[in-house]
This record gives structure tokens, sequence and C-alpha cells, in this order.
């Protein structure tokens, strides 16, 4: 049997919740399928396939449009809780009773209150380039950062090179690979609307604002966490992955060097290897 | 031909600028040697066996005692630098022309140091459970924690225990194994004296009163640096190892749960797995 890849596996769809979720679903089943969150504006065809076919080598790889984003039907909510209760409406659709999750930034976010909804649920955590509710500077990014992400580029993924990689020539570099990588599958997902992104943003902002020093809700999310982020984030400031991982019950930081929101894209081969060692011990 | 290993390697001798130093060498010839640092207080015989012959599986590891430690003669220096010197006064009389370090506590302040000095020596740097020049608490101890290493035990290895892992049974549980570990070679170390203890105890302290809050002698740190802790240092505050992947040019960080300041020796097999990744790409 001929399995699919992240540039073959085709777009499917599930019915719940008035919702007509878009997702795609490959690799070798057996261990408890990895489900990847997406970030702010991103659609199916943000998420790396060096990532998703490295990790379905040996499980299934679950890439999803939540509600209201892009190739998904409805409208996107306003907070992070809501995003996450439409999460698992899907999940329980497709029958999902235990997953490891791979979240970056907003998808973190959700990821984290998804978690915290249903413990049981979720095995193992890892979250890049993110931060707990009420993180330092989360939801309120600086105006030259905020202006990156309303550029307009003849080939719109080129947006994401000055935000998810350090301006440096090797990690934009590896930038641009990124950038190749995603582009390589012919056919496309739906882009994002403006109603998806003004929601997205107001949610982000309600979520950076619950203030708490104590991140008491952090010892709630008892299970093991890996969490990943750059030397520089300019989008959650990296000292977010820090507190993360300070405030977390069981959590592993890594930090990569030269680089900012995007990580795990810059170093695929690295992240997937730590990635593996602690998904599978 | 049989290989020596931690514990049956022989202790020996090399006459160098008055010293006549203490050093074990054993493992498979070929790439750079590893060489690792010793934290305050320490002998040959409390490096971790599981570390050593993890790392010495292909190639050569140094363990060494520094000028006046243990079973080296002289008198232990009052700075880091100074140490620093003696460090390199016993690698040239090695022949050392490249080296790997994996450098611990105070190990970690000389090996930063010893790099400075000769950054051609250094290929790759890990350092654990320590902190920068100036770093915060550094050689300041709290009193509770001061105290620790003043205790008597019926068996004195046991003084490592509250000092190097985390007051959680998991963390105990993997201090009394490396205990175990480091007290199964049949022939020991001399004890250290009085004298390095204090002459140890005001380098420290002369080593974190040099505050610079800019860090700007890391940028001289130009080799790729993999720093390591526990979740919570009482030894060296574990925010040290965030400075240090913050200001160091090339550095990632790996901070482990449920862990103190000998978090290497609680995770032998995970950290091996993560150094030998840094250290063989």
């Amino acid at each position: 049997m001929a399995h699919f890849t992240h540039d073959t596996a085709p777009t499917r769809y599930a019915e719940a919740g008035g919702t007509r979720f878009a997702y795609r679903r490959f690799g070798i089943p057996g261990r408890p399928p990895l489900v990847s969150f997406q970030h702010f504006m991103g659609t199916l065809d943000d998420h790396d396939p060096a990532l998703s076919d490295a990790f379905a080598r040996d499980r299934e790889v679950i890439l999803f449009n939540n509600t209201g984003v892009a190739s998904s039907s409805g409208t996107v909510p306003d907070t992070i809780e809501a995003m996450a209760r439409d999460a698992l409406t899907l999940f329980d659709a497709l029958g999902l009773t235990t997953i490891d999750v791979v979240a970056h930034s907003m998808g973190g976010l959700i990821a984290q209150e998804v978690t915290l909804a249903r413990p049981d649920l979720v095995r193992r955590l890892v979250l890049v380039g993110t931060g707990p509710r009420g993180g330092e500077g989360l939801g309120a990014l600086p105006a030259w950062v905020a202006e990156l992400f309303t550029r307009k580029y003849e080939q719109q993924e080129d947006m994401w090179l000055p935000i998810l990689f350090a301006p440096t020539q090797t990690s934009q570099a590896a930038g641009r690979a990124y950038i190749d990588r995603i582009l390589a599958r012919p056919d496309r997902d739906t882009p994002v609307s403006d109603q998806s992104i003004t929601a997205q943003r107001a949610a982000l902002a309600a979520y950076g604002a619950v203030k708490d020093p104590s991140y008491a809700h952090l010892k709630g999310l008892r299970l093991p966490v890996l969490v990943v982020n750059g030397t520089e984030d300019i989008v959650i400031p990296t000292i977010n992955s820090y507190v993360l991982q300070q405030f977390l019950p069981n959590a592993e930081l890594i930090l990569y060097p030269d680089a900012n929101h995007g990580s795990h894209f810059q170093y695929p081969e690295l992240f997937t290897r730590h990635t593996r060692i602690f998904l599978h011990g």
C-alpha cells in the first residue's frame, strides 16, 4: 500500500458542530496520531513538509484548519478557549482518543486549552514559539512587528521570512528553504479571510491580557511538555518559553541559536530528532 | 586490545609548571578528546561513569584534577582565571591541540575562561549547571545552601543528594543511583584539602562579583555551546543558564524538569543523547 506524504495527502472534510472541517491525515498508523496546531494566519499549507514527513515515518500526522480558518467553513471565534472547543469538536468527530500534539504560536495557546479541558486526550505536548496565558507581550505586538503581518509581497509566502526567521544570512537562507518547501504542493489551500485574521488577533490580545504572575493554571498541565523556541522570538518573546518551562510541572525546554519565532522550521532535522526523543523516549 | 573504562582506567600523572597533575584518560581514540571539568569540591571520583563510558564509546575521555585539587600536587589559586591557566598548563603538557569540553558548575566557569584564553583549542563546549562571569547569585549561596556543603554524613558522598538533586522522590532516587555509580570504583582519589575548598570558594565569590549586565565578554565565546541545567538549580540559579544562552553568540539551551544542579547525572541517557547530537551532529 502506498502511503501519502505531506504533499500528496488529499484534503479531507469532517462535518461536526455545524462546521465542515478541512484536514489532512497521512503516515503509518500505530502510535497515537500526532496533531499539529497552526499559527496566526496559517493554513494547511503553512505546516512544514520536512517536519510532517519526518514524523509520519512511524505514526499518523493530522493537520487541520480550525473552524472558520481557510478551507474550513464557519466563523473564527474571538477567544482561544472557544478555538480549543472547536478543535475538540473535530477531534471527537474523528474519533481520536489519544493524541500527541505539536503546536506553534497561537496554536500552542489553543493546544494548552485543549489539554486543560481534556487532559486524558493529550499524551505529550510540544509547544513551539509560544507562551502561557497572560504571557509577557503576548498578543501585544510592537508596532514594527505588527506591520510585518500586513506587508504585501509578490509571492505572499515571503511575509514569513522576517516574522519566523532571524535577520541573519544563515537564518534567512533556512527561511527561504522553508518557503520553498511549503510552496511545493500543487493544490493550494484557500487563503484566510479578513474575518479570521481579525478574530484571531482579538483572541490573542484577550488571552495575553489575563495576567496572573503565578501562572497557577499551568499546574493543570501535568503531562510531559517539550517547550521549543529560538533565541529571539519577536512575535511571542522567548522569555515566555522559559516561563512555561519554569511553571509547568513537567516540562523540558530547548532554545536554538540564531533563530526567531520559527526555530523548528529553521532546524527541521534537529527539531525532529529532539522531538522524537521526547515523544518516543 | 582491551579498552579501559571509567572504573578501570588507571590514574596517571603529568608534571608541568611545577604541578604533578592527576588525570585519567580512556576510550577510543579518533575524534578530539572530550575533557570533563569538575565542580566545587569535586575529585576524579565525582565524575559520572554513566556519562564517561557513554562518551568513551567513540572518543577519548579525559578527567583531571586541577592544580591543588585532591591527588594533584600544589596549591589551588583563588581566581577562576588562574585555574584556567593551570588547566591549560596540563593540556599543553598532554599535547592537546583540539578538545571538546563538558564542564559542570565551577568547572563551567573555568572552561569558559580556558576558551576565552585559547579559542583555537576548544571545538565545542557543553556547560552544565553553571553561569556567566558576574552571574546572578553566582558565588553568593543562600545560607541554607552553603550549609549543605558543610554537612557530615556516614557515607560522605551522600552530601551531593540535596545539592545536586531536587527534593522529589524521583530526583532523589536518580541521585541515589548516581552515588552508587561514583562509589563503584575500588581505588579512590585523595579527598580535597581545606585549602582547596577555601580557595575555590573565594574564586567563586570573586568571579560572581564582577558585574556587567551586558555580559560583553561572552561575545568572545564564538564556538557552538550547549547549555544544560535543571528546572531549579539551587547552587547556580537556573536563570544563569538562560542568560548564557541569550548572550552567547551561538548557544543552545536545554533545561530538564524535576531537576537541580546535577541534571546531567539525573538523566544520564537523555543528556548523553542530547550532547552527542550537539557534539557530532
